[in-house]
């Protein structure tokens, strides 16, 4: 596990993405994407598996189509990521929707071949009135989930993802009125999960199983928790998949059905292979009593978890002179906004908790791990009017490739119009 | 005070602003900009007031043109936001630069005619190197303020904002260097001041400015607490004013000097008027022991608010049948993340406080308030992939004037390259 924890981007190779890009920039580790896709790939599933990335996690066109090519299909949170889906030349039959907003237009993207999620009743009455007699996938809330915070979570009754179990026969007599055949049972628990979570809800679901006939696929959704740092848990696919195969297999043998499995990790794909590249704008101190600031030119315009969660990223400092000595810093972002902090205390973004780095001087290069998933896809964008930052791919060869340009300015206000 | 939480937008302007918009929509009413603009330009001031516009809290041009023809100045946190100032035809005289971070040009800025406001030492030394013997401003954290949060604060020991109280020798050190004058004495102590804390840092203040002989302004920066929903503070711009202003008569009785006062609203300015417009997209409820959860087409990525905060703003829903009932909502975002939570539990964003409102069905509008600052300007814009919400102006007349347009899918991978 300890490799876990070795910086995805060294010196060198952040002198480099500097050099080419400017700070801050995201870059990714490509070597590191194929291992995890193909661990992912290697989840065991005794009757087939199709294993979706969550495209919410990173949805950069040149990811999407590098996991493409090996092999995974695409799970999209909205229509419009599977329109990006389709404009990235991912072919429709990959992807499937699962969204808490009904399409605007729901017939026209179901008729480009997108598999849809139906998520709550409403949305089961309308694609029943668009394509009766039709296949889709329904996604029930178990009952029981696992988040990644006390907050609600993505199962069990503060969460309002999927069709409330208890409300299956309201479901069934849908599909009913419109000749539907559930051909795909979808549950997303969250993030979080451990084994036995998983194994307890996927129980629930063969469970659900005996009662759609038709049913030949089980989703059972993401959630496999990955270690930003020393300390958090590293999900081993292999011992989570083992228990759910087993349970396939007794099912199988009792029903005679031969079940699929599908999977959606977003954070496990691509959490780990990536980061940031920064440069230290200034240092600052408040006294005796007070914090060591390193501040950074770059913060929640680029990484919202630790101020929205608390989350923890790896911060790794290569000063340009080495003085040997290590002190704490708070490590702070550009924007002219108090929670702007990149060292909150574990799960607590309101408190501080200060690093030890190696001493660092105005200008030195600063890598935040950890920030391939939820990063440049869920971040403030643009506040302070901060333009996005561009993206690179670190390639297997050594090579850097710009993914997506640094924003303009003249972009940022490019839809205003004055009256 | 009950005027407060009338409603900024009803029925009728929201069924409005979906006709010629959509939704989600942000909707301002020039009417309160103005009124909060001319409560502003009354601040207590003996010796002239200059109230600069946080552009941070709300960046779009319309609104920074009104201002401007009524008088405001603006304060910029970002060269970003300088240069977007002048874009949109801020004459630079009227805009000052108070920066986390150097701008990588600061020649550049100033020479347009932007005040530099000094934050750091290492700002100081740049600024020097640049303009030998020039004035400029130069903010100092007083080591006591007042936040939003308990959180760092944006003065105190745990801000990083400003030169450390105890660092003003180094700082006329670097003045002295350089034949800098300080003309302007910063100091900004954030949100949520009370009147008592104000006039306590005023009194800390002046006694600074017996050292800066140059200094002829005082910017005491923003930090007017505005209340969104009943039982949150108003400031009264008036009675924190006048305690200031004794203090700088006394001031000037004892040393002749007669000190000009500038102040920096965002929120007071903006936060009160603006609205998200949005539709009820699908309710669902997770069982007898569970919550009703009224789902939008907003959420998160137009207010990040309530998620990063626990921040409290009316939600106000139009019923197209009112049936007379009332029922508690979880009201819920449109994104794929369990935290996508308009109505969290006040100042705990982990925690759900559902909210009694009339009984609703799908494609009700529904009209989110207090969302005229950090609102557009600070949000998970695109996650999920959603497109920034458009812009509207709600005029004086009732008419409405569209300001931004909404972001295409096509904007938002504009910048994407396939390698």
């Amino acid at each position: 596990m300890e490799e876990l924890f070795r910086p995805l981007i060294g010196a060198t190779e952040a002198e480099s993405v500097r050099a080419l890009a400017g700070t801050p920039a995201y870059v990714y580790s490509e070597q590191l994407l194929r291992r995890r896709a193909a661990e992912v790939l290697a989840f065991p599933a005794p009757y087939g598996l199709k294993a979706r990335f969550a495209i919410k996690a990173c949805p950069s066109a040149a990811i999407l189509r590098l996991f493409h090519s090996l092999g995974l299909g695409f799970d999209a949170s909205s229509v419009y990521e599977a329109e990006r889906l389709i404009l990235a030349g991912i072919p429709a039959a990959e992807i499937s929707l699962s969204s808490q907003e009904l399409p605007a237009d729901l017939g026209s993207i179901v008729r480009k071949g997108v598999r849809y999620d139906a998520c709550s009743l409403h949305q089961l009455e309308e694609y029943g009135k668009l394509f009766p007699g039709a296949e889709l996938s329904l996604r029930v809330n178990p009952g029981l989930g696992s988040g990644h915070s006390r907050r609600t979570n993505v199962g069990g009754p503060s969460s309002s993802f999927g069709i409330w179990h208890e409300k299956l026969p309201q479901a069934l007599a849908i599909c009913a009125k419109y000749g539907l055949r559930i051909g795909v049972l979808h549950t997303h628990i969250g993030s979080g999960a451990d084994p036995e979570v998983w194994a307890r809800v996927a129980g629930m679901n063969l469970d659900t199983l005996r009662s759609l006939p038709d049913a030949h696929t089980l989703n059972m959704g993401g959630g496999f928790k990955i270690a930003r740092v020393p300390g958090e848990k590293q999900t081993d696919l292999q011992v989570v998949g083992r228990a759910v195969a087993a349970m396939l297999e007794d099912f199988a043998r009792e029903t005679g059905r031969h079940i699929r499995l599908e999977i959606e990790p977003g954070t496990y794909l691509a959490a780990q292979c990536g980061a940031i590249v920064s440069s230290v704008q200034d240092i600052v101190d408040t006294g005796a009593d007070g914090y060591n600031f390193l501040k950074l030119d770059t913060g929640m315009t680029e990484l919202l978890r630790p101020s929205l969660y608390g989350a923890q990223h790896g911060v790794n400092l290569y000063p340009a002179k080495d003085t040997g000595r290590r002190l704490p810093y708070l490590v702070a972002g550009h924007c002219c906004e108090s929670g702007d902090i990149l060292t909150p205390a574990p799960a607590d973004p309101e408190g501080l908790l200060p690093r030890e780095l190696p001493e660092a001087a105005i200008g030195d290069l600063c890598v935040i791990e950890g920030a391939g998933a939820y990063s440049a896809a869920m971040s403030a964008k643009n506040y302070n009017s901060f333009p996005e930052a561009p993206e690179l791919l670190l390639r297997c060869d050594g090579s850097l490739a710009l993914i997506r340009r640094r924003q303009t300015l003249e972009q940022i206000i490019g839809n205003e119009i004055l009256p």
